[in-house]
């Protein structure tokens, strides 16, 4: 309990008011948003004026969201709150002799139902471009080491432009999306971009955030990756360009530094001007539980793919 | 700062990111803000799935929002939080001699430009009914008693079925609103409704978290008012009937008890079965100012008008 200058039981009796039925959950989690909230009011001395503004900024948020776009999604990320839920979710205890790779936010701009394709296939289409990208590696399980069979990696990253597909009316539907499916030795390989900073969307509420905060829209040179495999926990992360700018301020705050990753000149292929080597390491569902934090939901990032 | 498991230097890097040119008022409210959003996730370790879930419901409730409804306005009316921030807005300090009539919420179904009518009128219209009221009172100042000349009342209510016009389609534009400018001895009186309990619209984000608290989604009867004068601090209120169900458990916590009013049987009068007397005190920007609490804004009420 806070002290200060307003009804000292006015929280209480907010929180009160929930029923005997409500789960133990939901109460908890309740009863915790209400005392911070109103802590945060009472700190501040919150206005009307101030807190109609902040009210319109989440309704806008929601009224420019839909299937192509989570503006709500955006304005928690410039909170840094995706990145914070992803470490709550995901992170493993550090006794953990080594480690799965590190997960990064989904963002708003995964789609569903990318196009399945064949090891070797190119996800650029009516792009020219001398950034063209050889990706390539492993998917293997983090304890054993060996090779994980029927990994689908789904990938998605932006035009040399800037923009995803889905934001830009003259790319081809799905364009730079694509989801490949590893056979019994767990290799992948691709043809993709090297991938450019970006501004995130600046013309909603996230982008008004930005602006009153005084702090730039971009994120760093990054390609999205969400992988599954059977029996063992989804992987929704992002790797990032050592050379790219923004890597220490990124506007999402989704950096990882084993997710850093070295584009190499590559010589002798006519389908590419960089070679991309990186290896995804999985844990088990029951692995990841042993070695999880409290309050992991193992079906997470599965269950996310039927949210978005 | 919390102690916890997880990265102790993330939240502070998030605030860090403020820019030189943010405002000190938005610096202050953003770095608050930041630390309890990321302390209530973390003591709650909130995973992805719950704050997918959190998200989809602002996200809703953006989308429900238009001239006509505030679902965002509801979720945080069943939260307490337009009743606090109200509470912050207008409290007075305690050593005032004599107090202006308490405020309470504006709630999300104000509308402006109610219709212009002359003292003595009637705000029903195309509803039978064996509750209606004749509402009377002055406009004083709450420190010389003198009434005030020029004040407007802007009054409305639900119908007997629990909607207020907009909601309902059977009911003509504007019924159950009115505005009334008081003359030179401050008095006002009309003809009225004694309101019934009602439900908050329950089809809604706000429906959805009352039902998740195991909570009922009940007002008890009460009356709208929004009164400007020259010189004087808008009052934002509503009156109770004491005979009400949900006095005590309001679903949007903002019965005061100063505000509880008694509908008399009246005789004498075809037009009314009861009668309602009460007067309204209002303090100048001044009084107001030299009374008040830290982060009022004197302009609150004026400009919230402009917002709704």
């Amino acid at each position: 309990m806070t002290t200060h200058k307003y009804d000292p039981q006015f929280t209480q009796a907010v929180i009160n008011a929930t029923g005997p039925k409500a789960t133990p959950r939901i109460r908890q989690i309740t009863a915790s948003l209400i005392q911070h909230l109103h802590d945060f009011t009472r700190e501040n001395d919150i206005t009307i004026d101030e807190w109609m503004a902040g009210l319109e900024l989440m309704n806008e948020a929601g009224r420019m969201s839909d299937d192509r776009r989570n503006e709500g999604q955006l304005v928690c990320d410039v909170f840094g709150l995706e990145t914070l839920v992803d470490e709550i979710t995901y992170k493993l205890a550090s006794d953990a002799k080594d480690e799965p790779t590190a997960t990064a936010i989904l963002g708003p701009f995964y789609r569903h139902e990318a196009p399945q394709l064949n090891m070797g296939d190119c996800i650029v289409s009516g792009i020219e471009s001398t950034d063209r990208t050889w990706m390539h590696g492993t998917v293997t399980d983090f304890l054993s080491g060996k090779p994980i069979e029927g990994a689908v990696l789904d990938v998605w990253h932006t035009a040399p432009n800037g923009l995803y597909e889905q934001q830009d009316p003259n790319q081809p539907d799905m364009n730079l999306r694509g989801r490949f499916t590893t056979g019994k030795d767990g290799k992948y390989n691709f043809y993709c971009l090297r991938p450019v900073p970006y501004p995130i969307p600046y013309d909603g509420p996230a982008g008004k955030i930005l602006q009153a905060l005084d702090r730039h829209p971009y994120r760093p040179a990054h390609i999205h990756f969400l992988i599954k495999a059977p029996g063992y926990k989804p992987i929704v992360t992002q790797i990032f360009d050592r050379q790219s700018k923004y890597l220490e301020d990124d506007a999402v705050f989704a950096v990882k530094d084993s997710l850093i990753v070295d584009f190499v000149p590559y010589q002798g292929d006519p389908q590419a001007e960089f070679e991309l080597h990186y290896n995804f390491k999985m844990a088990t569902f029951e692995d990841a539980k042993k070695h999880s934090v409290a309050g992991t939901t193992t079906e997470s990032a599965t269950s996310l793919g039927s949210k978005i």
